[in-house]
């Protein structure tokens, strides 16, 4: 039975790569626990908080599985692997049949032989230039599409019939000979033919092309074949709006995220460029873009990279700048807020800044909508919201959770 | 992606049996609670804290069912029954096809009618020296190793081609005749009648041994037959430094721990005599002894029997002066302590002194290593690490937690 009350909408604020660890910089302090953040605890003081492991407890997720969890799926049931989700981050979301690598632009010999797997770090635009004469591709039967991505790198998509994602890289993630791709069944057989007639092909068509012709001349190492890894098959994803009975879109700067929510069948919103993903990222436009998307969709997803990326860089005082910014966005929302709406604040996974990468560490969560109930968690930090009412959840209950908070959820049983 | 980080090194210290319930002779309080723990209190307030249910909410667990959990095995799925866990407690550890079983020393008459199932307690050296005479004994091509343990218990373990744990105790648990090991299955009853021979032969060479001739000379009940039950087969589990990619030792004075320590494939250490496992045992000399072996082990798991044995004697006064002894010991931790490891103290269940034996309430949890999040649990005792950030979780996540934190963990996703 579906509850006949006014149903709110639901808002998630992931705030990417958010938690750490206690930093040297900050006297043993986190930077959320440094820095003052008051909207973000009025939001945590007037409604629930705890702690959350997006994957599970100890897993270090990626920005992908992470993702996942936080829209309701299992990532241990539906990723994978990395060739689908990089396809999907930079805007190639296939369906399933579809199979999906990684690859690099390399500079080889008339061999074959690798000289340098990232041709000189090439970039673009000589890469979107070199792309397009890769475009409309079709061997055997299978349609391929290629597009490329930050730097040396690209992605890549086979798609038609008796295909397999079980087949080797023919990256041999090193200089020499490469591995011609293999299958021991006779799809993966058939797909690894595929693969090789392909690399075999970009060779043709790159090595002489006007842009390597310019690097040459210019000492610059040519990007003369491209390289496949990473095969992976699109997952089979129940999409969200039918799993959820939501409409639902996507508010993100970043491609990786626009492409997992893609995938999951989000409409993904233009921004304009001031939302970047990037430490710049105005935080408010964004939200403004929220609050506005909200008004003609039931679930909203919105992602801030900053974060994250002063993890990367190791920057606690960045980081500190960043949660400071972020806290004026979540005024933004406070003094926006629609008592229709239930908001979420939280994070993919943390970022420590003494790491440099994602950890395992659990993310704060505070929830908030009109009427919930007032729990003793009174500060947005890892440590502040280890007091509410939430306890410790997996990534996975934060939708249903909202949903029922949101008056959304189906009753089982009488 | 494994980090490139320096990877930490583990110390888990089980304080076993640790937990407990409320004591009138302590005004109510648990013996935690009622006893100064500085430093295990220092370790609590500078790192992060919660309560673990070893085995899951409400579970009762043995000592080794908890210490599966506590290694990262869910015991719900390796657990295969006590005979093979205490035999592998008194050092009987098998291989997977081997089949093990708990012993009595009984008494019985010439028709092998039982008169005594624990032929009057009889314990060592009796049962040392009635046991080298079934020394080597080989039935239907199937070996026999059998060893004694304290009183009138022994294990057992059958060793051989086509060997099957389904088969019924002989043992029937009270006086009169045996019941017969039955199986029914073609394995099962070839091994029931290994069994039925192995019991009849028991007889015929104690019944006349010198030892049972001074026995009933004096008095005393003779130990004639030995009495199996509780087969189990030793569980094909994955050796614990494979499955986490640590060099792992085991620092425990208790046969049972060791044991079990040894079926996951951790090293045990031998201990100099003041380490015993009991009450009167020098827990500083065994925490250094965990500190050198972790210089050359990635991880290291501590036994600390005492305050089991407390519990299990409903001695709460003995309980908090043995508290005050190891938080000595965690002192010890704290001034030699090496900045490259994450610590953990905890405990493998709950021995309350109000029952005399294990209950299933949760048990208090303290993981410190530099940089970690402070959160806000101050004291170390069952009610004070609950305000801590790890929150409530099962004793199987406390490695991949620790190896979160030791920069161990490989990331899921991109």
């Amino acid at each position: 039975m579906i509850l006949s009350a006014v149903k709110k909408k639901i808002l998630i604020v992931v705030m990417d790569g958010l938690g750490d660890r206690g930093c040297k910089e900050l006297n043993g302090l986190t930077p959320l626990q440094a820095t003052d953040t008051p909207n973000l605890d009025w939001f945590t003081r007037n409604g629930i908080a705890g702690t959350c492991d997006t994957v599970d407890i100890g897993i270090r997720p990626g920005s992908d599985t992470s993702h996942l969890s936080i829209l309701g799926y299992d990532p241990l049931e539906v990723y994978t692997g990395r060739g689908p989700f990089e396809a999907a981050g930079i805007g190639l979301v296939g369906r399933p049949g579809d199979v999906a690598f990684r690859c690099n632009f390399s500079t080889c010999d008339g061999n074959h032989n690798i000289i340098d797997r990232r041709a000189g770090r090439i970039d673009k635009p000589d890469t979107t230039e070199l792309i397009k004469s890769l475009n409309g591709m079709k061997i055997d039967g299978i349609e391929i599409i290629i597009k490329e991505s930050t730097e040396h790198r690209a992605a890549m998509i086979l798609r038609g019939p008796g295909l397999s994602p079980d087949v080797t890289d023919v990256d041999s993630h090193g200089e020499g000979p490469l591995n011609w791709s293999k299958g021991s069944t006779k799809e993966a057989e058939f797909t690894a033919g595929v693969v090789n007639k392909f690399v075999k092909e970009t060779y043709d068509r790159l090595n002489d092309h006007p842009v390597n012709k310019r690097r040459s001349a210019e000492g610059l190492l040519p990007a003369n074949i491209i390289v496949p890894r990473g095969a992976g098959s699109f997952p089979d994803i129940q999409p969200f709006p039918e799993k959820h009975c939501m409409k639902a879109a996507c508010v993100a700067g970043v491609g990786m995220i626009k492409g997992i929510c893609g995938i999951c069948g989000l409409d993904v919103i233009d921004l304009p460029c001031d939302c970047t993903g990037g430490c710049s990222s105005n935080f408010v436009s964004k939200a403004k873009i929220a609050m506005e998307t909200l008004k003609s969709y039931d679930f909203v997803l919105m992602n801030a990279k900053a974060p994250d990326v002063c993890g990367h860089d190791r920057d606690p005082m960045l980081k500190c700048g960043i949660i400071k910014r972020l806290d004026e966005m979540a005024g933004y929302f406070r003094e926006n807020f629609r008592d229709d709406m239930v908001i979420v604040f939280t994070a993919d996974h943390s970022t420590p800044c003494s790491l440099g990468d994602h950890s395992g560490d659990p993310v704060p969560i505070a929830v908030y909508t009109p009427g919930n109930v007032m729990d003793d968690a009174v500060t947005f930090s890892e440590s502040g919201c280890s007091h509410g009412r939430i306890g410790r959840i997996r990534g996975k209950y934060i939708v249903p959770m909202c949903m029922d908070l949101a008056d959304r959820a189906e009753k089982f049983g009488a």
